[in-house]
């Protein structure tokens, strides 16, 4: 999508070919910066430190770290160092996962000096796959909105609420929950977006609002406890979110707060969407709660980056002093809750006979 | 209660017997200054600019300026003038138009010379009464903490969760979430509080935290994303929160947010109560969704104020630049959702007849 009338992506192979370049979201809405990973530990920090987040960005960001592994070490010891160094940055995304089994499938079996090349190859495909993926998820998720903007008086903009950054800044490109949202929009479909803050990181405000702004799409701002309030009066036609990892029942792990907008939806009878490729998916879980949920510092929480009046940034305390803080990342949304799943396959109840109708091949044989 | 060791509260006269001292809580939790009120413009703009806010503390305060106006001009329409200026402040907390109304009724058949003595000895009548209002809504809170207590492991803390600043700081003393909070703990009950930080203005995270600190209660600030998923994992025993305004039918304004805390409550079996002294009961009102609900300034989304390595209190910009905030500063509980009421008569369920049973002089005659 585009910064500044730019079309820009998340994540690229630099011109030399090897090394990778990401944009550094640590520092945006303030600063558009971008940071060249060279080594393996690049890629670890990029993901740890979350100058890549996202479930499909934090995939394609670990497939190249695996291509950076291998650079310097191709050895089946030197494989798996990679990936169980990468797998361990963040626990609760399943992409991670995910996007290093299929780099592991496609290098373990071929002879060491064209492991490289088959890496970066794989890695390039994941990063082109995303793109495609969120492209459809968009297709179809586009149809929802026009469904409601079609029982909406002419030209009332239909009001999307979401959670968290799930946008293209989280993917490769287009986004998951904004992708319907940027194809409503381009197709001329009147819309409007309530940003949830989503503290303690703030990913609404800085990157879901940064990027519905770089691409002119109508937006608010509301700080996470707002939601409720506006369901409750009516400003809320549908929500859509992401997630980082949905079980094979429908059970959703998504950023923090995600479940408490879903309890609002369900109470005021707004529809709850969650748009996710397939793999966010982990097959393997049929309970949302066994998905490891992510303890993070509490400087998260206790402090605050922000902008002063002559452009500097600047790390601020904003809570009591002395007083400690608890900063789970991730909450789980029962399968109850959520109206339905928006993929690149089309759409479907929440449930496990709906995930199969789109995924049949994860079915009985 | 205490700050530093050292006794306090939020308001008091000063030692010249008529101008009245307040605590700048805009300040805190960075800085501890005193603010000295002596026009009844002072006194508006300090319920305006939340140095005091929280219902019980805003009525306390609109008293004072009724006294503090009627120093200046003592005639019916001085009077009208005042009350009418002071009670467009804030629009949501029903206290403020009942201390004005208490106060209006208290001078108005009076001659004009002896109505500020008048006015003075019944806003320091409200102001007490207030702190034992709350001294008596945490006698009866107490118990249901003791309760909890009781059916724990011997020394496994009670759980508790609350949302914004319904604390001493809300009060002229004690609190009313906090009061049952208070006793508990120096009756030497163990507990815990969980500490919504409250976005925007995070009174829960500044003022809250400040004062349980303060006092030596443990506690814990969370975003407030995160209650869901303490709930859901069996973190919290029991909510307690405030209220600026209950209706008869037991529907409650409180702080922007606590309608999801409740719903996540409902939906963890988890007992949601609200602390409330009769003065927040507006008996005119069956349904909370009739109840005007404050807009507050995009300002406090997008930028928010914090204390610098130096010491220094600065206020940065943290959303992305353009973007516009919406900022309702409270929402409806409705009545379904709450599992009781503690009052300074002692708890009741969240129904017409349950308040009724605490309040039968407001029944049928």
């Amino acid at each position: 999508m585009k910064i500044n009338g730019k079309p820009m992506r998340t994540i690229w192979l630099c011109e030399d070919g090897w090394s990778v370049e990401i944009i550094d979201q640590t520092r945006l809405p303030h600063v558009l910066e971008t940071v060249r990973l060279e080594t393996v530990q690049h890629a670890a920090h990029a993901i740890k430190a979350m100058q890549v987040r996202g479930a499909p960005l934090i995939g394609a960001t670990a497939a190249y770290g695996v291509c950076l592994a291998l650079r310097k070490d191709a050895s089946d010891e030197g494989l798996d160092r990679a990936i169980n160094y990468l797998a361990a940055q963040r626990p609760t995304a399943i992409n991670l996962r995910w996007a290093l089994n299929e780099m592991q499938a496609t290098v373990r079996n071929l002879p060491r000096e064209v492991r490289v090349d088959a890496a970066y190859a794989r890695a390039r495909d994941i990063s082109e796959e995303d793109v495609e993926t969120c492209r459809q998820i968009g297709v179809h998720g586009k149809k929802l909105i026009e469904e409601i903007a079609a029982k909406k008086p002419a030209g009332t903009p239909v009001n999307v609420l979401t959670h968290c950054n799930a946008g293209w800044l989280a993917t490769v490109d287009w986004g998951t929950a904004t992708s319907p949202i940027y194809q409503a929009h381009d197709a001329g479909v009147a819309l409007h977006v309530f940003v949830d803050e989503t503290r303690p990181r703030n990913q609404g405000a800085a990157l879901t609002a940064y990027e519905l702004g770089g691409h002119g799409v109508p937006h608010t701002i509301i700080v996470d406890n707002a939601g409720g309030h506006l369901m409750q009066t009516g400003a809320v036609d549908i929500c859509i979110v992401g997630t980082d990892r949905t079980t094979a029942t429908g059970d959703v792990a998504n950023k923090i707060g995600t479940y408490l907008k879903a309890l609002a939806a369900r109470d005021n009878n707004v529809p709850f969407y969650v748009a996710l490729p397939h793999s966010t998916i982990d097959w393997t879980l049929d309970d949302g709660f066994a998905i490891p949920i992510e303890d993070r510092g509490e400087d998260e929480v206790l402090a605050m980056q922000g902008r002063m009046a002559d452009g500097s940034v600047v790390t601020v305390d904003i809570a009591a002093p002395g007083s400690p803080a608890s900063n789970p990342a991730f909450d789980v949304t029962p399968a109850r809750l959520v109206t339905g799943f928006i993929t690149e396959r089309g759409c479907c109840p929440a449930t496990p006979e709906g995930l199969l109708s789109l995924y049949p091949e994860r079915g009985p044989t």
